[in-house]
């Protein structure tokens, strides 16, 4: 890898009048009647990385002895049978997408020997039915959780903490606290104040770093290492793509023309973002992708206060598979949406389709090709169907999955998204919206402290039985 | 279940206007206006059921021979150690619905003794480095197979039926047969001759049963029935989710109801469907949902040739955990989505959240509560939300999770997209906009006879560099 050249390719062909059209498509004159705003934003971002919630930034730089620490840690974790992460939004989603991309695809259902490391689960939900799934299927005896909080009072990753580590207070007594690695603020917040009492190994998650960007610092990187993924190669990843987009503005800055193109996009009524990875190993990419998406730029106000009430809805779709799905809508539907392909140019397979039943005209002009061959000409012919029917598209390449690449596709996702909150005057990097789902859940449950939000919800209108149909 | 006089419940009290404001609810005047349409809708399909692509509505109660070849065919395929579905679209969802709904959450890391059946694997894709994954896993002595095709044709299934029944030949020799089971048209395609020659065991898809539709023909029962989920509890669900809807029109009607609803909102500019289960056992029915609703109705043109462009765009999320994710974009976005939460009274599982820190306010609330209270707290937290903030949305209930309500649910959705279908004057059971990529990727791969799309291929306008960046 040491000799790379090669990056990301961000092909926007499709998103232009002079391939889809001038009804749909977005002309050379409102590309450059955005520049710039584009280099304002990219003025802005470049004035702010490394401050406030833009600490991420740094991530590729600044952990030289955080990652020693995971690397010595994740050797000795390595050897247990089950490694679980318990923690919810992107304190799961980006350990999953890591998981998926770099590991074997059906890493969980090989045999010890053939697994770099535990087998892996992710407690992403509180229903009660998937916990006691877990918990059948475990071994505690070789089991070692790592419990991800940034804030510590998370309820739904504390309430999973509560549950296992009683089961294993009760069966360990002290000795329980190693089976526990807890990933937490350093100062703030709960769970970091337990874990110190309780002599919990401890990794960090930095003041600046909010839940969606931290798939590159301890809350990523170290289940990464437990499941023996390069994580210096993926900072390498990030690193490259976010100097690539710091040093150009504009016409060469990948992730500042992807984020352009989608204002623009949704300028013309296009209010959905499909993802579209064309291999399996990328498919959790795009549910990472939604929370990063969705929860950035969905937003009631901009800076100014005014309300806007923006953003793209994120969805996620897989090829070829939705194909037999989702694109039926996609070609023929509203015009509402922007496809985007993600594609590997290389597959770390190849897997020839044989001859066998040479009579039947539907099935042998594929003997001879390969599985490789196949889903890339039914990507091109997606791309092409939609194209053809003045559908929005773009594509990322990156020339094969591996920590680098993956590096910096997500470092580029994260740009595009913070670029596209300056370019959209809101701010990027709260969730003021989930606020009131969190204290109504407190309220029913009974918190101290909640007890006007309990009267307010307890004096809501009530239900009609004339509105419900069924017994 | 004998005594059951429970049935699915349809909650659309957060739809109307009076309870999430005249601004974005519907009034009664509107939903009224809308009676005659939907009586006419449904007078339609009480005319139709059983003919064309309805044959469908049949299947709960025409299928008693197949259901016994099936059961006894079952009992065998059980043996196996592994059991395979090669198959995409409807033939992979339905299954996979079933299976996340009706097994274990973590089915296949169970002890084979903790199983009702073979582990479980669907290949819905071409990815080759997933196919080289699955082979990786696979004990072929110990594997059964079992290819899914109606028209026979489908190039992802028959390639992946290429691969397999390639190395099994070259394995066992004429035994291979004993190791494949074909779901196909009794009559029309390739597979149902190879499987004739080859001498393997069939199942039939009637001919007016299409893949979305097909979870409750042999395409889902087969699988269901190997791992040990009851298929005429399922069916009987179905039956009594039709008569239930078969007998009363409008406010009785629940699926009625809500395809009218729907349609309401689309006018209201509401042309996302969000699908939310508040239970991991049901994240795949969000998987099949998006397919039965997307493919159904995204259509360009209506009965009378116009260019409609109609169709919501289905979105899977999954409570809680798209809380973390996706619900900041529904509260505080765009009013361009319909929220509809699927939840269950009763969940098979009690959690209980043990004490263990009670000087931390922000976790001792939680102590002596279930995690069965916290998520339906969260669940009923949410919808205050959206409501509060004038976001429709809607609630489908069912008791708890058993093959009796899942069949419940399946037809409900089934049923309420086939009313769509007529309110919007479409044809929900066909698929014309993905034959344009089919052609195309047969011309990419020189199948003969598609020479012209080939010619149109090259001839396309090719891409400029200016609009990729990356190298």
């Amino acid at each position: 890898m040491d000799n790379v050249k090669e990056t990301l390719r961000f092909d926007y062909n499709n998103m232009m009048e002079s391939y889809i059209g001038k009804k749909e498509g977005i002309s050379e004159k409102e590309l450059n009647s955005m520049k710039l705003n584009a280099n304002e934003a990219h003025a802005k971002f470049k004035i702010n990385r490394g401050n406030g919630m833009l600490g991420w930034v740094d991530l590729p730089y600044n952990q030289n002895l955080v990652i020693k620490d995971i690397l010595l840690t994740a050797k000795t974790v390595r050897k247990a049978e089950f490694f679980v992460v318990l923690g919810i939004g992107g304190s799961a989603l980006g350990p999953m997408a890591l998981f998926q991309a770099l590991c074997h695809i059906r890493y969980n259902d090989l045999k010890r020997s053939k697994r770099r490391g535990p087998k892996f689960f992710v407690e992403d939900n509180i229903d009660p039915e998937r916990m006691q799934s877990l918990l059948d299927v475990l071994d505690l005896d070789r089991t070692v959780f790592n419990v991800v909080t940034k804030s510590g009072s998370t309820s739904e990753t504390m309430s999973q903490f509560l549950i296992i580590s009683d089961i294993l207070k009760n069966k360990y007594g002290d000795d329980y606290r190693n089976h526990i690695i807890a990933t937490t603020d350093e100062v703030n917040g709960n769970l970091i104040k337990i874990a110190k009492a309780e002599g919990f190994k401890c990794f960090y998650i930095p003041a600046g770093v909010g839940g969606r960007f931290s798939v590159i610092s301890p809350v990523g990187l170290f289940p990464a290492a437990v499941l023996g993924i390069n994580i210096k190669l993926l900072l390498k990843g990030c690193a490259d793509m976010d100097k690539m987009c710091r040093k150009n503005s504009f016409e060469s800055n990948p992730a500042l023309i992807a984020a352009t193109l989608q204002i623009l996009a949704m300028k013309k009524g296009k209010n959905i973002s499909v993802m579209m990875p064309y291999a399996d190993s990328l498919k959790l990419m795009a549910d990472w992708y939604c929370q990063l998406w969705g929860e950035s730029l969905g937003k009631e106000k901009d800076f100014s206060g005014e309300k806007v009430n923006v953003g793209q809805t994120p969805v996620k779709a897989l090829g070829v598979t939705d194909q037999h799905s989702q694109v039926q809508l996609y070609t023929e539907g509203p015009f509402d949406k922007v496809v985007t392909f993600l594609t590997v140019d290389k597959y770390r397979a190849t897997v020839i389709i044989p001859g066998g039943f040479q009579d039947f005209s539907s099935i042998s002009f594929l003997s001879g090709h390969t599985l490789n061959e196949l889903i890339t000409a039914e990507m091109v012919a997606t791309e092409y169907a939609l194209t053809k029917n003045e559908r929005m598209n773009c594509k990322i390449s990156i020339p094969y999955v591996d920590e680098y690449y993956v590096g910096q596709l997500m470092m580029f996702f994260m740009l595009q998204t913070a670029y596209c909150g300056y370019l959209l005057n809101i701010d990027a990097f709260n969730q003021p919206g989930v606020e009131e789902g969190k204290n109504a859940t407190y309220a029913l449950l009974g918190r101290k402290g909640y007890e006007t939000k309990a009267t307010e919800l307890n004096s809501k209108k009530s239900k009609s039985n004339r509105y419900i149909i069924g017994k």
